[in-house]
């Protein structure tokens, strides 16, 4: 066989240097490799290939990448709407977290996170959340791509009592999953300038640097934490991080929706990338990220969904179309953030922001073989004149017909080759009743 | 037969008065109506009837209504994306709408655009736009509910090509349409107060209230329009129509992006109700509607998706997601637009929009069976601790499996009992192609 497989009959949305689409294009795969990627110019069959997908007209593109999310909170999906942001973390989320975590609930949470991005078409995601070791271990089983980082923070939480041990379980986490996998990778999650303190910032990012590892941190989300930092460091909380040494290319701020030009200014400066989570930012009323400005100055920004509870979903599509909208609608400029630039948000730059650009996030030969197909016969998604304006605008989640990740294909026709959906289903739904009758764990 | 049509094994959101939620509900149809609302209390099987349907754990709730669109737009879906308005509008859309537009291409547009949103759970919609005998003709064919209106503009327009005949083409329009069909509604659609001068205005406004019908008209949709009729008339768009006599009960204003107090005021007086086009808005950059303003004023908000020219879908859930987010970011407060307000501005009160809410937007016994079902058994619609939380912030249209409207199922399971989509498709894409390469139409 020339090839391991063959996607053909489709149009490749490459999100190569030069945004090239390749109407009746054929991508051929080599074990986790993009092997051949170029137009069909004759009438002869594809090469020949251990298996062959028929995109049937359909959208060939590069996986999506989510980066930033949490995902076990599915399991608290839809819990608590609606609520200012205190209400909502402090009455709910918080207490509902310190109740009902535990390795076999974030175990399903997880499964059921990865079986939702992978239906939606997303390959890789960039989480942080607690008990990561669960979360790592449980992706490994589904074949999604993953950058994992444990949870730092100065208060106890799940699975970390005591917040003096918070670096010590990072550490751990790291030194076993360093090389352990190709396609999960682990990081460092610390959660926010307001939630540790000085020093545990500083060691939570000396951490990731002895380890060459990704350190993300949630960084000028809201309103309030802007004034705390304010108030307490007389900085604004991105120039607060950089007066602690904290940013430059291998810092992913998540958020970023109260900045000044100054602080653009230094996130540019130092090189450091940013996870724009339009849908949990509007749901939760924190603000809005100046993602044009921030383009504009040549930072790198990638998209995420954040948690489910905030969300409420781990849709990439919704994500793009949110993002697209958002800020014309806000900017008056019907221009920016055309459909090309939101798709290599969720794609290339995506891919950037993790450090991963050289791997993932385009098609192109040599790379990782994360793929999916978009089924364009249907009526919402009739006529394509431009396949990248379909992708950002009307596209949703379930016109995923398959999905590639280092060469493997996890979803065909539209249901996942290996997770057993109604298993993890009805696992999540006894968990789910618990919580929401107040029944032990 | 006790019942033509049962529906059971599902929660109903009835979005009643008092939005009761029923769980394990069944809801009997007896031709075209409501005949059961109830909570199934026993373990014996549903009532007999000649169809049975099992919700299976999912939701049941009222057809959704699109309280703005222009259907045959669906054929120009995506030819031009993020461009400053008059570019859009006057080197794309204009020059295509006066080239292609004719009845075969206005007939599959149609037929493109009811396809899509039977899909997406959409039972009415309320279409504005020229050609419109073709358009109401063809949707009598599919089973929709709308509201349709010929287009009134003092300029050449697809089918009426000299302006002076504008009202004659709508008098004659409704003439064929009145009480010609249960389903199919006529009304007026006056364009606006800056392409409709103020005889036409008035006239178009006694037109439907001689017939007793809808007057539909975009009103205050960019700082343009806002500016050129304050400068002409010293008056805001909302004012001058005011001072024209326009706004009452009957009189549906579009779009509403650019108003001040007094004209929340002047609306909330007259009566009259308004369309909120929150995805439209925000991708040409016309303007944020005031809605959570709006709603404390007691003014009824329905939600519309616009054509798809400019939005770029017909889905009802988009939008749905995109007003709950959009007007939290916008005010602040992650409280306003709730998911039931929210819920109810794409049901019961955008039938109220269109003068229909004694008949159509809510689950009650002895209202017009228009219901749909919304499968929860997917991975991001797990787990359901509140409907109304998953029908805004994550269902997508590809979660409807079942859509009745007048008591005939015109869905089942996610397939379309009465429209050939292959065909339909077929025929919108050779259409598109002799758009895309500036073929003779």
């Amino acid at each position: 066989m020339d090839f391991d497989l063959i996607i053909h009959n489709g149009t490749i949305l490459t999100v190569n240097p030069s945004f090239d689409i390749i109407e009746n294009g054929i991508v051929g795969i080599r074990k986790d490799r993009l092997a051949l990627v170029a137009a069909k110019t004759d009438d002869r069959p594809p090469p020949r290939a251990a298996k062959t997908i028929d995109a049937a007209g359909g959208i060939i593109m590069p996986g999506l990448i989510n980066a930033h999310t949490h995902l076990p909170m599915t399991l608290f999906r839809g819990l608590a709407d609606d609520m200012a942001l205190d209400v909502w973390l402090n009455e709910h989320i918080f207490p509902a977290e310190a109740r009902y975590l535990n390795p076999e609930t974030v175990r399903w949470g997880t499964l059921l996170a990865a079986a939702e991005m992978l239906l939606a078409g997303t390959t890789c995601c960039c989480d942080g959340y607690f008990m990561e070791d669960t979360v790592a271990e449980t992706l490994a089983e589904t074949g999604l791509r993953a950058v994992v980082g444990q949870g730092v923070i100065d208060f106890p939480a799940p699975g970390v009592a005591d917040p003096t041990d918070n670096l010590a379980v990072a550490s751990r986490f790291i030194q076993d999953r360093l090389n352990a996998s190709a396609l999960i990778t682990p990081s460092v999650f610390c959660h926010s300038p307001y939630t540790c303190n000085q020093n545990t910032l500083q060691q939570a990012k000396a951490l990731a640097e002895k380890n060459g590892v990704l350190f993300q941190i949630h960084a000028a989300e809201t309103r309030r934490e802007f004034d705390q930092i304010q108030d307490t460091h007389g900085l604004t909380p991105v120039a607060y991080l950089d007066s602690l040494g904290l940013l430059d290319p291998g810092t992913l701020l998540v958020h970023c929706t109260w900045l000044g030009d100054k602080d653009i200014d230094i996130i540019a400066r130092r090189g450091a990338r940013v996870s724009h989570c339009p849908e949990s930012n509007m749901k939760l009323a924190a603000g809005i990220a100046p993602v044009p400005a921030l383009l504009a100055a040549g930072i790198t920004v990638g998209l995420g969904s954040d948690g489910c509870a905030s969300n409420n979903d781990l849709n990439l599509f919704h994500e793009m179309g949110t993002a697209a909208r958002l800020h014309k609608a806000i900017s008056g400029q019907p221009t920016v953030m055309d459909a090309a630039t939101v798709v290599k948000m969720a794609t290339i730059n995506g891919a950037a922001a993790l450090g991963m650009a050289h791997e993932i996030g385009s098609i192109e030969t040599g790379k990782q073989a994360d793929v999916i197909v978009v089924d364009a016969h249907r009526p919402h998604m009739t006529p394509v004149y431009h396949p990248q304006s379909h992708v950002v605008y009307t596209a949703g989640a379930a016109d995923v017909s398959h999905v590639v990740v280092s060469g493997s294909l996890l979803v065909a026709d539209g249901r996942p080759t290996g997770l057993d959906i109604d298993a993890i289903i009805a696992r999540v739904n006894k968990i789910a009743f618990k919580i929401r009758t107040g029944g032990p764990a």
